[in-house]
């Protein structure tokens, strides 16, 4: 059975444990194995931190996965969880295909500019945030390296699902219409 | 020469372009070829869009690397910028060294409760932002994966340095630190 690393800020909330059964369970129903970051319990080892423990924990589990699906719904600002983009990354660049979904619908610049701070740069005829710093305007969920490893090394866009409200981390809507897509196309 | 891949929001400053030829002096006076994402002039391919032509030009660009120099400074909110730690998680999937620097010197924690919204949840004894999500708390820069990655993958802790009022962005002190230890690690 082919396994599936569960990435996302999913296991920052509150009851973390509960939305990664409830993703594990999803992951059998449609034939595959979900690992999710807190399935390892973490023993103490002397001398080790406890976060250096968590990494290695999490991307032995990495390694281990057959492809990613990652929660890319933004956290703390703009763009998504910076552990997930990273364990994003990694997926890529171990070569296993990566799905994603995020729990919001606009893109990031339409975001950036409700949230306010985003302003027009006529003289490079850009979008600028507070600091200066460009704003890229390509449609994208995120920053084009994710949107587009999404594509490239997964085969389909980020899924833009909007969450009700109260549920922007918990709503699963999203993955499981990106885990149908990997039961039709990577199961085996 | 070693060529090393400059990530970094950087590419977002409106002199990239004189940021990143200071970035390639100074791996040149250090013994590298420096990268930088700019550095590839993308052609307009037809139906391709041009983020997905960036998108492929980095990522060919980090598979020629031999390690990575990576700007963790916050961007758009207590993490790094997304497409910097794509980019690290990328090249520790595909095996190469990394190193990073960051322009503050406050860890993720101390930065959240600076900024507000950060509270304490004396039942579960964490901290928790303003949506009710686990902020970590291990003193690290940036989420675990990230400060361990650097460490594990690349041998050095973030190096973090308080850039000066309006340089948060183009200090490069900790760049040439992190670049002095590639010189003495990594060159051949």
């Amino acid at each position: 059975m082919q396994k599936i690393y569960l990435a996302g800020p999913d296991v920052f909330l509150p009851d973390a444990i509960n939305v990664g059964r409830r993703k594990k369970e999803l992951c059998a129903a449609y034939g595959f194995e979900g690992l999710f970051p807190l399935d390892d319990v973490i023993a103490e080892a002397d001398g080790e931190p406890m976060d250096r423990l968590i990494y290695r924990a999490n991307a032995a589990m990495i390694r281990r996965a057959d492809l990613g699906i990652c929660n890319l719904t933004p956290f703390r600002g703009p763009s998504a969880d910076a552990g997930t983009v990273f364990e994003l990354g990694l997926l890529v660049g171990l070569g296993k295909p990566v799905l994603g979904y995020t729990n919001v619908t606009e893109d990031l610049l339409a975001r950036s500019r409700s949230a306010g701070g985003a302003t027009f740069d006529p003289s490079r005829r850009t979008w600028r945030d507070a600091a200066g710093m460009e704003i890229e305007d390509f449609g994208n969920v995120d920053n084009l390296m994710i949107d587009n490893a999404l594509i490239e090394d997964g085969g389909f866009p980020i899924i833009r699902h909007r969450a009700k409200a109260g549920e922007l981390f918990t709503d699963l809507t999203g993955f499981e219409a990106r885990l149908r897509l990997a039961a039709e196309r990577h199961r085996n």
